[in-house]
């Protein structure tokens, strides 16, 4: 594949959207074939089991966690399948909002197995692995602060402070990015989610560009 | 788990929906406990599942088969935890149209690798089999045929022939049945689909009603 593949990753309000989004201006800027999407949801039939994983259901019915997995999996198969690797094989960009490591570190902190995780990542994946991961990386109390200033912004009925069993989850979460960016060090970048988005911005384009420059994208 | 789990498989046409109703109605004349479900969608979620999988959709997208084969097993881990283990458990009989099998069967004659669904059952099954599996056999013409008049019957706007190609596909299937039930003689019992509807019947209580003995399901 001919293509570069990148993932942002982090926290809740760790402001992931508003740096892909400035990211995907910057290369259009430079004019640089890209697709942008995110999972859950990168397909019209993905979009389907995002509304399933994530809205509740008139049932009442909640997904036990296998199945859950299962399904975070294969909204990924059909994303891989139908987005990301025709447009790596054109030889594109794909930026995405969040990708596998968002599965290994939220399920990973609802307790799912990593041996499970192995197993489908290997069955999906085949291989696969982003050339670079951004990882903005926030204290789970400032995301979800964060998290919650924006919605009471929007008007939603939302509740303007976490609870003790979200910041406890946050934490686990944000602890198993940041292991997983130890394992994977040239691959994972993490960049401090707490400085401006201007800086956050020039932080990304720092680990962007060389990328940009040695898979021959014309900015030589 | 002190219930009873029985499958019945069987390619189209083979009768699987009426047999498992007779079944189902001798064992409430016999007052024992039991539960009826389908593969895919015996579950309130699980039904979404099946019309994502079953229904063309709107979008014109269709499933890979990567995809498709993580919903089949996404909608049998929440079967298992919602419906299936529980009743096990309460120490009644389940009775399921179509199952694991069902899935090494059609996913298989679609080209879906055995190692794909070894590690996936592996995963989602935890080791549970059914006690017994009534794999009604017939010749995939006849089945076919059958599902046809059937159609035609109800007033489905349905071909009253099938093509080649559906064919060659029943006959994967069915073949890869028998396989299974070749591999596993103890668990699945080849009861020949040809037969009147009451004879199928009286094959299939011969091999059920022993297992409500042994299992002290007050038969003795």
């Amino acid at each position: 594949m001919a293509g570069l593949f990148i993932t942002i990753e982090g926290v809740e309000g760790s402001g992931k959207s508003t740096q892909l989004r400035r990211l995907s201006e910057h290369l259009e800027r430079l004019g640089l074939p890209r697709v942008v999407s995110r999972e859950p949801g990168g397909t019209a039939l993905g979009l389907e089991l995002r509304r399933l994983l994530l809205e509740p259901h008139a049932s009442g019915e909640a997904w036990c966690p296998d199945a859950e997995l299962l399904l975070f999996y294969a909204d990924r198969a059909q994303h891989l399948h139908a987005v990301i690797r025709p447009a790596l094989e054109a030889g594109k960009i794909v930026l995405l909002d969040r990708f596998e490591d968002s599965t290994r570190a939220y399920q990973g902190a609802n307790g799912v197995a990593d041996s499970a995780m192995d197993r489908l990542g290997e069955l999906v994946l085949r291989r696969l692995k982003p050339h670079l991961t951004l990882l903005l990386d926030l204290e789970p109390e400032e995301g979800l602060t964060r998290v919650a200033a924006r919605n009471e912004a929007h008007g939603a009925f939302a509740e303007t402070r976490y609870d003790q069993a979200a910041l406890e989850f946050h934490r686990r979460v944000r602890s198993r990015f940041l292991a997983l960016a130890q394992a994977e060090p040239h691959r994972i970048a993490v960049v401090s989610a707490r400085d401006s988005a201007d800086q956050v911005e020039a932080a990304i384009w720092a680990r962007v560009s060389p990328l940009l420059r040695g898979a021959g994208h014309g900015l030589d």
